[in-house]
């Protein structure tokens, strides 16, 4: 007697995703798989069902406990004369059926038309809010080494754009280097084709300067100047592990006055508290609100001004991994940090009428004691 | 009196995605966003709902008659205390309320948990199968340059390639250029780099020898060898348009042994023969069938052997445009092309037992009178 199944209120996991831009897919299957694929956990068992293409690769790669052959089951399936349907579909049903699985619990971005058919086939089919796996926003070692490694990458990369923008000649209020004029275009180019060298891939570069970095999702565009801070944030993903970093510096080519100095050392000192702050147990809001009284205590306001906000309207950090944006925020909703969180700590303050943004970035990793800062880039304005 | 407007039968168009992976979304807004936000279509009027953080780019850049702010609408919902559902959903819902939307019909990828929050508002929420947009296979001018473009990139990126194994130096059995020995991975970064730094983006290329091109799934690793047909196989996207190209070449570096060469002149023989019956009206079952007759007639036989499959067993060609594959599908599976359809012609010929896979791949727009071959790049054998 199999009595152990099939009981109406068990919940199996169903994903059908690839894992190349699903990353619960990707977490759960260890597995690169450009087309959707089906993924079932049962009892604590995973398998996953695959195409002929990549059933011999899901066999050596994967790390779940039983791989099948999807033409396997769309075959049991027109054997069984499914008549409406897709073969996918079909073949999840059958799979179901065989599993004793009558309910199953999928990411509230599962597909809507793959759910009303199981559910028109009587499956249950129930959503659960992000984030899908509960153990994903806490990291492994072994991820932790993985973002370690992608983060060498983003230093180095980093480091030869400061670099650029170093040896860099002024002339008349603009920068040149040995291929002539240095545009944030350029120096994205340069960070791009550097990390894609090393198996990473970037987008959304931001290397903004002066007015542009004032928006902070402005990623920048024309000639860089000398004397105005210009933003680099970077965080690109490794293609061979698919985890992030997260790592922004924002320097200034040239003499820096001393409003501009004073507003560096200023996120510098409330990076500082942040960085001091972070560990399991504490509440993010906490940390955000320790930054904000440094910015505060200091002078520098934030708020709505000339219909523009200014100075420090984002939070503090964000948790990473396969994707850039994960839980938790050290933002100004109450959210308790756990060992093993990995965040960046990233307070910036932007003033339009100065034309001035400073952006300071570090990736940690939560302890019981603390944190340990994954980044080891030197932190210098003046370029 | 407003009439016309909400009666329950009324099918308005709703999608919450991203617009970089969404190319649904991509092509209803014509505009990059990162993170997702809403688009509504009623009574053919388009409109997107956009945080504040892109909206003023959603005015610049986007097409669609009206843009409105989500946190307008978050602000209306809890004013209107509502108590269950995401801020999104919330907004979502005042959104078609006031817009007097009672049913929406949404793509088959659609998230299941927004779904199930509006129907648990009250909304008809229905799921429509691939293509979600029933013109977007259909490519216009305008599209068919963009793809035109990014077609020029490819090219050029492959003569960079073949260039290289033309210039290599063959030294025991392997192949050397001036930065040592030329592998796959060698080769396949080239040509990323070389994409990259004409803003598009290559992924999962091809470039495998020998016996590794008999599987048209592998990507290529390892050192390439003189006198084998080594795949190269590229479709990159245009970071500017999102528009995709996609080329395949087969080459030999040195002397070309006469059975490589006689499967070559096959293969080429079966994509002139399928370019020769493209066009408008046509099946594209039976030209993948006369491409089946040219290789049979020939003696290329296809089928099972040692329990892999060999000759032609893959489609003679498939649609793209946003995405790199899309409909229509020229294979054995019955789909009339239509003028405006943009499809590969890409048949090959994959012979474990002699290690060698051949595949050549042009890009042709369907025209009533026949096809428009996009492809410019020469197709030279032995290099």
């Amino acid at each position: 007697m199999r009595t152990s199944h099939g009981d109406a209120g068990k919940e199996s996991i169903l994903l059908i995703a690839d894992s190349e831009s699903n990353a619960d897919m990707l977490y759960a299957t260890g597995l690169f798989v450009p087309d959707p694929f089906t993924y079932l956990k049962v009892d604590g068992k995973s398998l996953v069902m695959m195409s002929d293409l990549e059933i011999d690769r899901a066999r050596e790669q994967s790390k779940v406990d039983e791989i099948v052959s999807l033409a396997d089951y769309i075959e049991r399936a027109q054997k069984n004369n499914a008549k409406t349907g897709s073969d996918l579909v079909n073949a999840i049903s059958e799979l179901l059926h065989e599993r004793e699985v009558r309910s199953v619990l999928v990411p509230n971005q599962f597909p809507l038309g793959y759910a009303d058919q199981l559910r028109g086939k009587g499956f249950k089919v129930q959503s659960k809010e992000d984030p899908f796996w509960d153990e994903r926003p806490l990291k492994t070692d072994s991820e932790i080494a993985a973002i370690s490694e992608v983060s060498r990458h983003t230093e180095d990369a980093l480091r030869m754009a400061i670099g650029i923008l170093s040896d860099a000649r002024i002339k008349d209020g603009f920068l040149y280097g040995p291929e002539g004029l240095i545009s944030s275009e350029y120096i994205r180019k340069k960070l791009h084709i550097y990390l894609l060298e090393r198996d990473c891939t970037a987008q959304h570069t931001i290397v903004a300067g002066g007015i542009q970095a004032c928006d902070p999702h402005n990623c920048g565009y024309g000639p860089l100047c000398p004397g105005e801070p210009i933003i680099l944030d970077l965080f690109p993903k490794s293609n061979k592990t698919g985890y992030f970093a997260d790592i922004t510096r924002t320097v200034v080519k040239g003499p820096v006055v001393d409003s501009f100095r004073r507003m560096y050392d200023a996120v510098l000192e409330g990076q500082e508290m942040a960085l001091s702050q972070v560990g399991a147990g504490i509440d993010g809001q906490e940390i955000h609100s320790r930054v904000e009284q440094v910015f505060d205590s200091r002078g520098y306001q934030t708020g709505t001004k000339n219909n523009r906000m200014q100075g420090f309207f984002h939070g503090t950090g964000h948790g990473f991994g396969l994707e850039i944006h994960e839980p938790p925020r050290i933002s100004n909703v109450p959210q308790v940090l756990h060992a093993g969180h990995v965040v960046t700590v990233e307070p910036g303050l932007y003033y339009p009428e100065m034309r001035a943004g400073v952006r300071i970035e570090d990736d940690v990793v939560v302890t019981e004691s603390g944190s340990i800062n994954l980044t080891q880039l030197e932190k210098v304005f003046e370029v």
